[in-house]
């Protein structure tokens, strides 16, 4: 249902360990190390020392007319007054020539440098500052105590420039302002910062440079002379005479960018005198990176980077001894084979007895049972309730008008709506993993759909037939839960995730666009000459009954256009008046509507345009990105809105979704309580196991992939999950839904991702250039109890409902399949194949293995899906689910074909190979190859986790 | 009709120089100052020396298996060995360590620095490196003569290891193998690159670091040691006892940074000792930038950027002294007000003499007329005729159909073949600027269509009034190119031509629009309950005649509903076969033709949606550059192919385009001169100046922005244009085109630029990571020519156009009014005005306008723009011509609100405020703002010359 972002597994621009779907990136935790705004944040959490803010003032004017004005400020990344606009610039990447860092180096060594200074005032302050170097004494004051100019934007609307007429020294230089107060980046810095104010200009009277570095012993408000009130902690001052090209700016730039440092800040909060000082400089020279200047341009402003790399590596060796960390909680993966959801699951720990893993389940669940009502109380639960619902009714809506088409109404949206609310609600109370949204999905819609044509064809009924099968279902679940098969999900790599995703994405696509075609057959298109003009209405005359008149039926077109109508009664009435008025419509173009193939096409493409356009407004630029999420988050609601709306305003008669206006089964007759035979023969009963045996390697597979994607060691998940539990409540629910005639369901991944998305908690405070770092998830069973609660009384919807034309969710259904087929790595794979090698993307994956490696492995991956649309397409369909297993043997032989470091970057290990790996230690190639730089990389970039998306 | 980048005016991230139109980011010369590739490229125009093929052999395999492989090579960018996928990376930026610079330096101070060695051969060069260093005698030579591994892709398809089966040192170590000439990368560099080799690598017996840098007298070709067989010039050896982390591969990467830097090479080509060599270091190190470790990750690999910096500043002093370069030629403009197309045309400068600038352009253009026919001998040239004679019938097609629709059949598609190929044809022989392709525009169409209404609204004779006032246009703009006016061009700035574009591209979005609505109304939409499906056919009765039955006509709804059809023959024939047999249709179904509006709608989307998607597949990643080329460039001919498929597949009756059947007016009963009178009165002959004024402003306005967009110095024309001798022939043409009724035709925008787009030379050869660089425009008169003579042959095409569906077309006008309208900067502050500042682009603008004067700016243009519209909704609407006239005074009015550095960044300047600007010198504003980096921004980003599609 969620478009895939763009950037995915680019090498040089994103981050490795984002996973794919558009959702999840915002869902999976920004392993930005620099995000200091939370206890949780790798940069605090490795240097565990205050933020700070750092602010250059710079004296300009000289010589008429002095004035300290603020020109750059920084917290991560450097922001740069644009004077001529009155604004911040963006926040980028600091850049510096090497020159004005040696020079700042000279002109420290020899300048005053004082550590712990007492100064309760920037007064005192200035005083000390002055009594280091007795020839200034007197000539700073005053200069340095006006007040300087901040380019502050408050808390309300317009830029305001501080105190522009207050230039003189001012009695109260220790009071911060109001504006100040109000400074709007305030609210964005993390609590307990300190400020470090560098000061630099050029001043005619000096005879030499003039550097002084202090550091306070307590932090102190300084006045007005940061834009914001904060304690100071650092002070910085270097003047000079007028030099070319305002190097004494640079300098001060190059202190800031200095001090925004993270292991330079920790190593002079610490320094004892001017040595550790300048030696905390030298290693910063030693670890910067250069640009030659023939090959780049300084003056480019450096977006911020979507990851940097982990401090850890940089923490001054005594700091790692002391602290013994051995890796900082929340910091990314610095093992490459630490990324696939298996190592991190200790649900998938093998007890070995007879339902172990779902006692172990329910007793690790049963003492997070009460806080998953109560961790339910935050605002942001509504909001999540609100858009889950949608999505869920969007879903029972279009799944039930699909599976009524498919079933012949045996089920329809009625089912569809009680099935989803009872389904979900149980599930939501007694599931090991209450995150999981309940759903129809796609494989076991196609799986019915199969079932139902194979016992229309052998004259079976169906129902009973499918409480047969459901009732096996269970049982075999029972037994894979008691055998703790779940471990066995450790097989399922990415490549039998692609092949089953793709597979259900292409029999949807395929379907939707079936169905609209079998709609322009219903509703033929009249063409030119074709003799559809025709058609009138017959009235009995008098004196003649039906059956005399009835014999004029016309035997062939050409009867029609020449017969002579005779003594006949009759009017133009259209045919519905016509037979209400006791007439009979009579003529070949009585059976025709016309306009509804295309504006039920029109339609069609309407809602899946409209629906992949909302999607993309996320990555617009216009309006605030609140306005673009909730455009975003209901592209498909508000689609079908718009297609209804069309519908509604042009008024045709164009296919409705069929709705019941009464509560009861919507096959006509039936009872709620499905009958245990029917009209079938009581062999059946027995016989149903085979197609259930495929049932239920279809619901083990397509429930426990959704399971693992949900339960990854990204999302933070404090409660874990529980595979068996989640396993032996959908057994539960498959038995009740059969017996009750209810379609059948298992976990939903896109949705129960989109739901822990509305549930994520991010860091508030962001410093300019930091995206908001990721908490974790409100785990609480309450938000997916209430969407059931809510879908379960939309039942009485219907009125509303009929109103629903079903073009309109076959092009929903189409930007579904199109949307869950984009975003698996498999299709990435299949441009490249149409991508000249000069323009493919710096994929991390094409570093490490040759291009033909990686078209023979899309190859590979495109034949199996051949294979399986063809068996699908044969009298064999039925046994599709046999055949994705078969995946995961081939995926097994692959291992003949590629190396496992090909088969690492191109698909992930299975238990065995991760086995002898790990046994063999750094595999081959790398032995010489992987150098420090290589190996770097990967560490902080490690392959990203896939989605797959179970179509739901 | 062209599509724009998006890339566009942002600071950050593009050149500024690039125009914006897409077409033109290609036309328009690449900056790239590192493009040596051509006599004309900025790097070798400043350092005359031959480029640097660099590359690096690493000695791995230490102990057990000695191999030297190639890890890295340079041109301009780096490109690393992925090993592990056997494959080259893309180009990017190179990035060291500072500590191996410094260690670098510190090896080459102590180690053997030969310059000018006389070697001959690699084994000479061996003997002389071991001679320096007498303990080393012996003990290289077998090492060094080895074999290296190379990465090479031959000629034909699959990589070839080089030679991995000879690691013995080899008696013909001087002679290249086949597979170094086969090199595909030789064809990439420039003729006479030379090579620099850097053999670095660890060697456990020896005891110390042993460094040695050769540059040789002569180069030589050093046998198999680089992948392509190039003469070397340097040679560097970087071997030493095994260190931590690669220290020997980076110091060797370090010096081949410092080689492929322009200057370091200059210095180190001329130094004479070793001392030269370390300052040619230390002067790189000064001018290195550095990024810090805390907010950059080194191993990212930054793509080469789209512009570097002016390497001219870079130039050693003495070399700059010596050479007199003030700037040398090809490079970007340095001064920041040289960049609007006003300073640089030379034509545009008055004469003060009657008819003084036609005569200059005469005697100017005379000089070129026997070049103009030679230079087209070039296979480029036929490819830009087919390409140009497509775009061209298209347009023909297009404004035929419109102006056939605006003037009621006055003129048709035959008028426009015919009036195209004989206007164009005359342009090209005689016009200043032979690469202008006339058309129909937009604005002129527009007029016409006023022209028609207000005639018609008159009972005027429409083709005599239009005759007279084609004579008077002629006059006034024969009157025009007397007086030099084109040189008044000057006062029309982006505002004007902004507001003159947005106009226009809105009218015909607007007008695209309304004709669909109005097919909808012409084919309505049967909806349910609606009288529409009765129509039969009705015969006379034996004895009646049709006098009788005609009586029977239906006054209303009602009567048919409800008539008793009686005694009646009739059948159900559709209504033409009912006319053909001698019947008659009958009843209200009879004139509906169902399915056509909503198949319309479907064809207008459809080629609307497929020309603006083919148009974007030049920014695709999928198929070679060239395919992505043909389907962008020809995407409007697809599209309307397209349209016309599916019209025929379904073979519905839609409106199709008219085209007379013979060569006659299309106008029934009239002969080709249009007579002078008619049935007006004579006084409508002088009356028609009125317009006439009117529509000379217009023709003015539309010609001369055209011209001073085709004529900018960007283009870097030889030949030079003739803005007076184009107004003189648009003038002639004028009158020829409106004796015989054809339509008027001035100089269109886009097509235009596409023509110079398809004769655009360029570099051939292209080193890894640099942009083919722009070398001119086959200035010539046959491309042009050719095309409007096989326009003139397709005036027979008529069998083939009537079947290309109206709403095809408007589709195509619809697309073409919204890619005019999205090319202009207006839209893109538009957008401003809807976007957070948080998430605005870094544009220029935004980085010395304030937001606030910025959105002033655009209402005050929109609000221009609302009036324009107005004004044109009324019946005042033929004065519009001189509304846009109006623009320029509100412009002029402008320099009241906004001050000069404002409107220098928001538009361009007109020509007195440039005056006071150059007289006053450097503005106010950044006297202390503007520091040196601040300017050397905008010394090579300079303003975005905006291209102004007027539409065609």
């Amino acid at each position: 249902m969620k478009l895939p972002g763009q950037e995915e597994f680019e090498a040089s621009s994103a981050c490795e360990n984002i996973p794919t779907g558009e959702m999840d990136s915002s869902l999976v935790p920004d392993p930005n190390p620099g995000g200091p705004s939370d206890t949780d944040s790798t940069e605090v959490g490795v240097f565990k020392d205050p933020m700070l803010f750092i602010q250059l003032n710079e004296l300009l004017g000289w010589p008429q007319a002095l004035e300290w004005r603020e020109t750059g400020r920084w917290v991560l990344f450097e922001e740069k007054l644009e004077v001529g606009a009155g604004r911040w610039s963006a926040p980028h990447v600091p850049t510096l020539a090497l020159p004005s860092l040696q020079k700042l180096r000279s002109l420290l060594a020899e300048g005053l440098v004082l550590l712990d200074c007492p100064a309760q005032s920037f007064l005192e302050l200035v005083v000390r500052v002055e009594s280091l170097s007795p020839e200034l004494r007197g000539q700073l004051q005053a200069l340095l105590l006006q007040r300087p100019q901040h380019n502050i934007r408050t808390t309300g609307i317009r830029p305001c420039w501080g105190f522009t007429d207050l230039r003189k020294a001012s009695h109260d230089e220790d009071t911060p302002l109001k504006e100040q107060h109000q400074n709007a980046l305030r609210l964005k810095l993390p609590p307990g910062v300190e400020a470090a104010a560098v000061l630099a200009g050029e001043l005619g009277f000096l005879a030499q440079p003039l550097g002084a570095f202090v550091r306070l012993r307590n932090p102190v408000v300084l006045g007005p002379l940061t834009e914001v009130p904060l304690p100071s902690r650092f002070f910085c001052l270097l003047l000079g005479p007028p030099t070319r090209g305002r190097g004494y700016h640079e300098m001060g730039r190059a202190v800031a960018v200095l001090l925004s440092d993270p292991q330079f800040q920790w190593s002079v909060r610490r320094a004892s005198n001017l040595h550790d000082l300048l030696a905390a400089l030298d290693t910063f020279l030693e670890e910067v990176t250069v640009l030659p200047p023939g090959r780049w341009d300084p003056t480019v402003r450096i977006p911020p980077p979507k990851c940097l790399p982990s401090q850890h590596k940089r923490l001054p060796s005594q700091m790692r001894e002391i602290k013994g960390l051995s890796r900082p909680r929340g910091a990314p993966a610095e093992d490459r084979h630490d990324h696939g959801p298996h190592a991190t699951c200790p649900e998938l720990q093998r007890t070995g007895r007879l339902f172990g893993g779902l006692v172990q389940d329910v007793r690790r669940k049963a003492t997070w049972y009460p806080s998953d009502f109560l961790d339910a109380l935050h605002p942001q639960c509504l909001s999540a309730v609100l858009y889950i619902y949608l999505a869920t009714v969007t879903n029972a809506i279009t799944f039930g008008g699909l599976l009524g088409d498919a079933t012949d109404g045996a089920q329809g949206v009625l089912e569809s709506f009680l099935g989803t609310a009872v389904a979900g609600a149980i599930f939501c109370l007694m599931a090991g993993q209450p995150l999981t949204i309940l759903s129809s999905t796609g494989p076991v819609l196609v799986f019915e759909r199969l079932l139902f044509s194979f016992s229309r064809d052998h004259n079976m009924d169906y129902l009973p037939f499918r409480l047969w099968i459901g009732i096996w279902v269970a049982t075999f679940c029972l037994v894979l839960v008691a055998t703790e098969a779940s471990v066995l999900v450790r097989y399922f790599t990415r490549f039998t995730e692609e092949g089953f995703c793709a597979l259900i994405s292409l029999i949807f696509i395929y379907d939707a666009l079936c169905k609209m075609l079998n709609l322009t057959r219903a509703y033929p298109i009249q063409r030119p000459g074709a003799p559809a003009y025709g058609c009138f209405c017959q009235y009995p005359g008098p004196g003649e009954n039906e059956s005399q008149w009835t014999r004029t039926n016309l035997k062939n077109r050409d009867d029609i256009l020449i017969m002579d109508l005779g003594l006949v009664n009759a009017s133009l009435l259209p045919p519905s008046e016509c037979t209400r008025q006791g007439g009979r419509p009579r003529g070949p173009g009585c059976h025709t509507v016309p306009d509804i193939a295309f504006f039920s096409l029109l339609l069609f493409l309407t809602s899946f345009l409209f629906a992949t356009a909302l999607k993309h407004v996320k990555n617009s630029r216009l309006f605030p990105s609140m306005v673009r999420k909730v455009f975003s988050d209901f592209s498909s609601v508000l689609a079908i809105l718009l297609g209804c709306g069309l519908d509604a305003f042009l008024g045709l008669a164009t296919p409705k979704l069929l709705v019941p206006r009464e509560f009861k089964p919507t096959l006509p007759g039936r009872d709620w309580l499905v009958s245990p035979f029917g009209a079938n023969p009581w062999w059946l009963s027995v016989a149903a196991a085979l197609p259930a045996l495929l049932l239920s390697i279809l619901i083990f597979m397509d429930q426990q992939i959704t399971a693992v994607i949900l339960n990854r060691a990204e999302y933070r998940l404090q409660k874990g999950g529980g595979f068996h539990l989640d396993l032996f409540c959908v057994a539960v629910l498959m038995l009740l839904t059969s017996v009750l005639g209810l379609p059948w369901y298992v976990s939903a991944t896109v949705i129960s991702l989109a739901h822990m998305d509305s549930l994520r908690r991010e860091s508030r405070a962001c410093v300019p250039g930091e995206a908001p770092s990721f908490l974790g998830i409100r785990e609480q069973r309450v938000t997916g109890l209430m969407v059931f609660i809510l879908t379960g009384i939309s039942i009485f919807l219907a009125p509303v409902l009929k109103f629903i034309p079903m073009p309109v969710l076959y092009g929903i259904f189409l930007y579904m399949g199109v949307a869950a087929l984009s975003s698996i790595q498999f299709m990435k794979r299949v441009q490249l194949l149409l991508m000249p090698a000069k323009h493919q993307p710096d994929l991390l994956l094409l570093r490490h293995v040759s291009l033909n490696r990686v078209h023979i492995f899309t190859a590979i991956q495109l034949a199996c899906l051949g294979l399986l649309w063809i068996i699908k397409s044969t009298p064999a369909a039925i046994i599709f689910p046999l055949m994705l297993l078969g995946l995961v043997g081939v995926r097994k032989a692959l291992e003949w074909v590629f190396s496992p470091q090909e088969l690492l970057w191109l698909d992930e290990l299975m238990p065995e190979e991760e086995r002898n790996i790990t046994e063999k230690g750094q595999e081959p190639e790398h032995s010489f190859s992987g150098s420090d730089s290589e190996d770097s990389e990967l560490m902080y970039q490690p392959k990203a986790p896939e989605i797959n998306i179970s179509v739901n």
